[in-house]
């Protein structure tokens, strides 16, 4: 199954970033439709960074979810529902630091007269089949999630997997009926711990775009989910959801098919405090940061996605950091405010997709960081 | 009144950066001292970035100064309370996003054979007389705290301002005691809201400083005093606490009776993420942040000194920030967490003094940055 | 202008509690109406207890209003819009302790064969007139608030104000926007803390009440609103939202008018453990608490409603509580909490709507608490 | 080993509950010494109400200790160190709703001209044997504990375990060098997780309670440790501290051998609300809860020992309660603010020492409580 591109013809993709007065306005997304700027149909995906705590009782995600997809549905005289089957909805909780919620809208329109460069961003779009409750947090979706960026790919007109600069994930997870049902069917579940499935759906997701984009090589053990956190892809950023049954991912790459002047890369933050991570990003995409951006070169990025977890360890670089032994703030939301610190102090802008959870994506305490830029 | 330095002969400032464990650890103090490289005699002033939230009910402060009292008094032969009154002992609750706890002790020996430079880094203590409940946010106290500056600066050696380059102040605040030993005597008070009155006091100091500092000139009004936020120091950091009666001093800065290879500079964070202030504040001191200072760059730093805080106004350079709306996490730990993050990434460390509550110190949202570093 | 009652022939008021999932769930109540046990057209007023913080950055409310404003728009085949200007919706967030996420549906019906008591429950809604930002927090809104409830008293059929045991009050607030709209046309706001002006408004509110329910003899002065803590009412409970440009006022009472064998009373308590105080307001509705309510006695109780606060004094009973010296919690939610304990003990359920910010409702540290059941 | 008793003549125990302005505040127990109501020798425990948030990163526990040690230290002549030998110091985190900080001092004294009466109320401390990483949360710790709970039962004059109503264990945790020490000597522990080896280890504590009060018949699988629920002690109130390497036990409960007008007797809580239990506790002790201690029988009630725990099924009779799925407050702050608030109705004050983490303590959701009331 593929979506969000047919293969036909010269495409193009624009990144539209937008700020939210909270979680429930939509009134930007709004006033880029009448102003003309977006074609409602054209939006393939919307990312969402919201001011919620990006934990468990974060209901911040679906109340932005359900107000775009009440938006469109209005534009695109269809239901909220059907909305919801057409367009990718990827909120992250957590704005610590000095974060700023926005919306970042990724659009796929005909290339008309957009501008030709030899490769220009480029987005697909697939989804596995229906996964089991008995598959999450191992090797059956791990398959299936390379399988699906592989289709992703495709969908996408990327042919070479180093091509890939950004794959975002959204896996199911295990609740309680879920795992009853697989036990009434004579079956055994990942965990038992409801909120620990998140964990171990996400690290399979993240494995298997490793896999996909040939990070690793051959295959990896099932033991290894969620456990080898020397095993990691440098472009994969999952998330799961209760809401879903199916893995769906989205491929940002770079084609010769697309046209347009938007350009991605990506590169990998080591620690929380990697700014020569970040530098190198930007350097992808043609930015030449000393220091902070200036204001020239600020205006050509038009999004940054990255991931922040605590080290485990319990130390960067020597120091002890105290984020996992905080009972009154949670260890992602300490990691969201410094990587979000790190970052902006480089971009010089805070609306930046800093998310959480970053099982096999980036070595441990790291993450992915992509940028998307406006070429020069 | 005057300590810290006797004027006499040529002194040497010595800066240690050591670990704690928990707040009550004070064990790699003892080290330091078992191991002959920290004379107990020679500590003037231990600054604590301690792990607790840095507001209200934050007693990680005071319960790491008990444990630097008692560790002292045993070394000096003492009591803990006269060791409170000889070492000043300034802790910053707040180790948000990636900050790491630590202790910074401030020593001052005789200089020795220690190196020779034009100049060198010298401290210099001193204390008002005793402030009365009515004089507090008020400009008694602002002309008190600058009498108490240059009283420093003299201790220090330091004859001109623009060598003078970090101002610690500690300030008392007003206890519902306080406010009705000022009633029984007939006076009124500059706020009967206790939390506020940290906030006026440190305001009032911090504008001391800016007049000693001849950072503004002539004099202030009182109605400025928390409220006029376009009249700041750069070179100020004031923090309010229920155990004193008076402010103590203590100024750092270059001075040519001073040798060691010590070094200090400073630059203002004009908002959270100003890295080019982090990286001005740097050259100050010799330093040549390309991105993130190399190993050797990084070990000549050996302490780096800022305040933060949110911007008032909501937002940072057009982008809504939500510390002042979140009624999860104080606004000031946001704060913490953003700056720290700017400043870990540029200088590839984490044990660095970030602390909260910049009235008058530094633009409103930004704050001053100073850098202790070793000379190349 | 009023609504919530025609005035003409015999009315019942029925009410239904249910369970929330989550803030957007709305199944329980699609359930009853799926049943039959519920018309959608009957229902008046929706009160929700959501599980958010109850403070700033509480969007749970919002969240359940859209929801519910959705679910009804399609039983209703009107819009969301529609439902909002005929339902009155209050969120109130927060379920700290043991309180458990719950909506209270009112629904007013033809009596046709309801149980016939000397009174019912009786419940009638009014509106004021739109409030311009210069009158709120002051005695312009007192005014009108108190003749929107002696209008939703006709409203409700109820002549006596002893016969009303609760008024819901929801007010607007002052926003930026707000302020300087008043200011462009030369006039002064009550204040310029947005996030004060929620205190004022609900306290101007609840003397309206006050006075509309002759709690308070004659008028009160301006400069009481917010402060004199003095003057209260035993009746009121207000909350103050964006959304609002007039206040809506619902009152609840026992009416000869009315049919039904639900009947409404109240006590208030006298500061959070103010356990004799529930069971007076238990008594008045026929109950007789010996310790915890029994199984059938459970069964009558059909809705608690309570306020709760802080004391300000610091103590309770004279011993200290930390309420208003917690930075990590809010001391809404502690009291909230504590207060759900004492009441949950005595009924023995936890969908209890305990809600927060008691200006003038219920003396300082207190609030009216308010009990429907059922006629044994 | 044992102390807190000598066993030969007739003793007296006596109990003293005074409030701290904030941790590290002993002044209230320096008062008591000085006015001579309290010998500084007599006093064999401590127990203290501290307000912390109870978990990993609550550093007032540790702070109240040193300020305890400190004080008792200047009126023993002796050191800090010695007086942790002899004193029990059992601090627990977490005031929350309207829970106030507060000690409670066991004294043991001669018994004089003391009161007498058929029991008295009765103390008994012992230890286990120093208690290796690879036994934590086995049966080891299980065994050693009933052990040293009957040692304690002869030290405090106690032949029938019915007599006992309150054991208070004091229990070590697994910390990664405690960990690595069982491992090079060839060892498995319980866990390596070390924040759950505190769960296991009071675990196994309470199993031991139950065991040598025969609460539990025969003996326990080691399997069930921490997993089995159904088998608890209802009178074990355990927890783990970092500091320690045994078990430290003190046994309260009514003997012939004592003199003195305390007693005490306990209930249990079934659930968080089960106010029912809470007037059973009462009745025990001779008082004669209706509704509301009256003012008489609350200067009779000495101290009111209880154990919170969130309901693992997520519900509280049927209805849903958020504690475990909130990420913004802890589960044992929010059980420990409900349990306080229904005693705190029923007793009428808020100085009730209420701590969480009750496994095989009570039934799951529920908890021991105990009371100590002065015969009327």
């Amino acid at each position: 199954m593929q979506s969000g591109g047919s293969g036909r013809g010269l495409r193009c993709c624009r990144v539209h970033r937008v700020p939210m007065r909270d979680p429930g306005d939509t009134s930007s997304i709004a006033a880029l439709i009448d102003s003309g700027a977006v074609e409602p149909a054209s939006i393939v995906a919307i990312l969402g960074k919201t001011e919620g705590n990006g934990c468990v009782n974060d209901f911040t995600r679906q109340y932005a979810v359900n107000a775009l997809q009440r938006l469109l549905a209005g534009y695109l005289g269809t239901t909220p529902e059907e909305v919801g089957r057409k367009v990718a909805m990827v909120m992250s909780g957590g704005t610590e630091g000095g974060l700023s919620p926005h919306f970042v809208l990724i659009c796929v329109e005909a290339a008309a007269d957009a501008a030709r460069w030899p490769k220009a961003l480029a987005a697909g779009v697939a989804f596995t089949r229906k996964l089991e409750p008995e598959e999450l947090g191992r090797m059956a979706q791990v398959e299936a999630t390379a399988e699906a960026v592989r289709t992703a790919m495709i969908a996408a007109g990327i042919d070479d997997p180093a091509d890939v600069h950004y794959v975002q994930v959204k896996c199911p997870l295990l609740t309680s009926e879920r795992v009853a049902d697989a036990r009434a069917r004579g079956r055994t579940v990942a965990t038992h711990d409801t909120y620990h499935s998140m964990a171990l759906s996400r690290a399979a997701s993240a494995l298997g775009v490793a896999l996909a984009l040939e990070e690793l090589s051959g295959t990896v053990a099932e033991a290894a989910i969620g456990r080898d956190m020397s095993l990691w892809s440098a472009r994969a950023s999952t998330s799961a959801g209760v809401e879903l049954t199916r893995n769906e991912v989205m491929v940002l790459g770079n084609s010769a098919r697309w046209a347009g002047n938007l350009v991605i890369g990506h590169a990998v933050m080591r620690d929380p405090i990697d700014l020569p991570a970040v530098n190198a990003a930007l350097e992808t995409v043609g930015l030449a940061p000393r220091g902070q951006l200036d204001a020239a070169q600020q205006a050509r990025v038009a999004a940054v996605l990255a991931k922040a977890e605590p080290p485990r360890s319990g130390l960067i670089r020597g120091c002890r950091h105290i984020m996992l032994d905080d009972s009154d703030i949670q260890a992602t939301r300490h990691a969201r405010a410094v990587v979000g610190g790190v970052i902006a102090g480089v971009v010089g802008r805070t609306d930046i997709f800093v998310s959480g959870g970053a099982e096999h994506q980036g070595p441990d305490g790291g993450g992915p960081i992509a940028v998307i830029a406006r070429r020069g």
